[in-house]
């Protein structure tokens, strides 16, 4: 669980509701409605952009945004740094029957073994993060047009309730409730995109670019196994990709 | 036919219409002119940044939006597979018989049936994948520019109305109505930006880019074939290019 | 002439022109002081950005905008072929002879001719396509800034009526008026922008891609004349430059 | 201690401070609750966009805003050039006794003596200042977050407010305090973007341009000590980084 | 003397200036609190964004706005192809004794002649070129804040005059001249910005793409002078960096 987006979550959502709370009652900011001209609006112009697979399989990224299950990049420094260590005492062959969990990691070791040309090797790793990169930015992209498109259906929802109070002026007792009305959509589209659909895609953005620096730090390695450079050189040039509390003090 | 997108114009406009008829007479929110201020400025300010067919031909990508006829990337995989395989068991020449839809693909077996040089070739594919993408952008810019002016000549009509209406305000029973008309166009100009201009151009770019993707699958396979790689190999390295879900299991 | 231009200009003009006479006498619409301030401040401010003959070249590149010049790539191409052809079964000096009208393509043939390297000639060709893509930046940017600077001033002509007839709000039946007029700039604003100064340096823009890629046709050709490639295989390639529809059927 | 940051945060508090003190009592200006709505949503939704670890790291990083230790380039420049000539005069392994500080420069100094080939020093720290860019690009997005957010939920604490007031419109008494504490949120939401994280953020990219081009100059500077040019020409190059008045007059 | 800037100067200021005496009493728009709010505020906030030093710097750029010291790029091509000549006619030791007060030419040229290798001039030449660009765009980056934050202020001020206004209902006659005063800010920062700020970092950037414009003309000059090209080749070359009118006949 990411302890960050659950109390960003919860805070904002307890703290948004209090205010209202302390302002007046809070059924005067609920309205179903309203809600449903918003989300129902932002949903239906988001599936627009998409065929319905893209779009539920970007809208289903909400599970990575509170348990992201990125590797921890040390572990995977010390993962390639091992086998290095491995394949200098043996031979690259010996590779095979290491027992690797990631895919990407696995499917680079595994040409390697059934050696396929090193720059060929790249090629494909290269080609697969740029792969990966684009189909993460489409997943995202369902939270990002859901983000942008909710304030303007909250604008929408507002223009139409201010149409029909304007075409009612005669009746000033009803023209601020009307106009109380009109603006909680508004607030909602607001609301969304702040407290929900923006910070879903910015996580899932920070998120793709932890998985791409892991996958940069596995070709960088496995370029290096390939040379057969001596294991401390690659554990020091791996752990540049750390920031520098992150790093071990092998190096000194 | 393409669900996502049909269900995301029925239900946008469903879901808008509904609001405005739970809101008041549905009436309130019709007005012709309105309409024509708001559309027809968003076109005539498009068709002065084109010429008039890059104009026709820009609006005529909608069918685009509605029924995409891109192919599925994991055929154009199996295709080339097989064609690798035949390359392989016979030679290059025999990909000659081999019966290619997809012009692209088409022109590249040719060029290597007849022999040009293998950079040749992917310096011709490079730059035509190059030239499709700027003529994509060029139709798809004409949504872009109709989402982009909507919001614009709504504004333009609101502000029309506020003036004729400030010049009146002796007659005070007239301003709730005329403010009521002049926000009709603000109205018109949010909603067809968000029902139909920037989901359309939106939609177009997500077919773009995956038909940008199949001709890298194409271009990177052609590149494979000419090296005589593994149909094995080649199989591994074009599905980096898919979601890991949509791989088949022929690596493991 | 260039008929979508030519129609987008009168038909959003007419539209624009048409709603303010249904709306109230159109002189409601007309005040020589606003058009002042937005059109005078949107220039100022341009002319700040710019030395003077910069900005008056930027402004007299309104002509091509009604009357662009772009040569038919089709017919690059096919000049572009019949030289290849030329070079083929005479020799490249067989080039000297022939007639070229566009500049571009003159100097690299000139260079050819006379004996220069084949890519220095690419390093020129490639230096002046993108020292022209930088003036026509600088040249589209003149109505760029207006595009940006109208709305602006707009809404300073607004701010400064609203400012004195917030000081005389004693005279009640003055207000409305001077709403009114205030109101203008805002209106000239955007409509200066959304129907010429946006339009003309979206079209301008448009102009240069397509110029662009016809010097990236000649610098393919030239490139492909220089190795002598087979005349067809020529075509083949620089048609991949071209929607397909537009291809010829040579290539099958 | 750096002295702009410190003015300008000052300067702008007092300036702020004074212009409402001058405009009517303080305590009209001052609202905990209000403060909590905008600095808190704005902390929470930056919290859901970030693991609780990055957004403290980034929390953090204001420290340097006040008191940045950017090494001065030109310090750099003559440890580098110092080096040129000891390892010149004597040889590279010379270079293994020079006391250096900057971890960055000691990693290449050390990785040059202990004999690793010159290209893979160079990918290394290339590899090194891409990592530092992306992790500064993390530590500075909190800021930027902060910014962005704050007007969002100053907007959404005005737009709480009005809708308790519309709905009591029928005591026009409270109407004027009512607004003009909902606004007290807008003003917040913009104070504190002006005031403090549009600026910190500013500050913060800044500083990491600037340790980039130290870094920069490292790395060119071991360039050229590894290739054993000419020290004045090592220190001509290098002095090309700094502005002309910072360079020494060692060139001419 | 820079007579566009001069022109667009002036002209804005005595438009704006008419405008206001046209609408009411000048002294209505002035307000000595409402321009340090914004003038102020702007300038704090971009103070806190440079170390002092870099602030005053870019401040002090204002003077390149005015009288831009940019040399003609034809005289830098005149002076590079009779360096040609004379490296031609006798050899390139005889450049040394060349009189070149532009410092980047200068520089280049004393390289040369030292017989510095021409791949090492060009390295130190570009990246002297991407430094002074960061340098450029740091400078220009002043006025881009002083820009942005003008209208950030603008509103701050506006929102606290409405805030007291709105904490003042009561008295009904000091509605208008509050609202009216709280305006100003609006107005100030608005004009701030239009008037000076944008115009001034738009010419700053002008100016600096015209400088390196010039400088990559020396490049490509200095890089065909150590090849030893043909003088009539290299100006022809050197004059695919200006505009055709510009360019010299001698080509034909």
């Amino acid at each position: 669980m990411d302890l960050g987006t659950l109390i960003g979550l919860f805070g904002g959502l307890t703290l948004v509701g209090g205010a209202m709370m302390l302002a007046g009652p809070i059924m005067a900011f609920v309205d179903a409605q309203s809600a449903m001209i918003v989300l129902g609006g932002a949903v239906f112009t988001t599936l627009m952009k998409y065929p319905l697979d893209g779009f539920l399989n970007g809208i289903s990224s909400i599970k990575l945004v509170f348990s992201s299950t990125i590797e921890d990049p040390k572990e995977v420094i010390d993962q390639l740094v091992s086998m290095a260590e491995t394949a200098r005492k043996n031979s690259i062959l010996a590779l095979e029957k290491v027992q690797i969990d990631e895919p990407f990691m696995q499917k680079a070791i595994k040409m390697l073994v059934d050696g396929v040309e090193p720059d060929v090797i790249e090629d494909i790793m290269a080609a697969e993060m740029e792969a990966m990169e684009q189909r993460h930015g489409d997943a995202r992209g369902v939270y990002e047009s859901l983000a942008e498109a909710s304030p303007g259906f909250g604008m929408i929802g507002t223009v139409i309730g201010l149409i029909v109070m304007m075409g009612s002026l005669d009746n000033p007792d009803s023209v601020g409730p009307a106009m109380a009305v009109a603006l909680i959509t508004t607030l909602y589209g607001n609301m969304f995109t702040n407290l929900f659909f923006a910070p879903f895609s910015a996580k899932l953005k920070y998120l793709s670019k932890k998985e791409m620096l892991n996958k940069e730090i596995v070709m960088s390695g496995i370029g290096s196994i390939v040379k057969g450079e001596n294991p401390r050189l690659i554990r020091s040039k791996l752990e540049g990709f750390l920031a520098p509390k992150l790093r071990g003090g092998e190096e000194s």
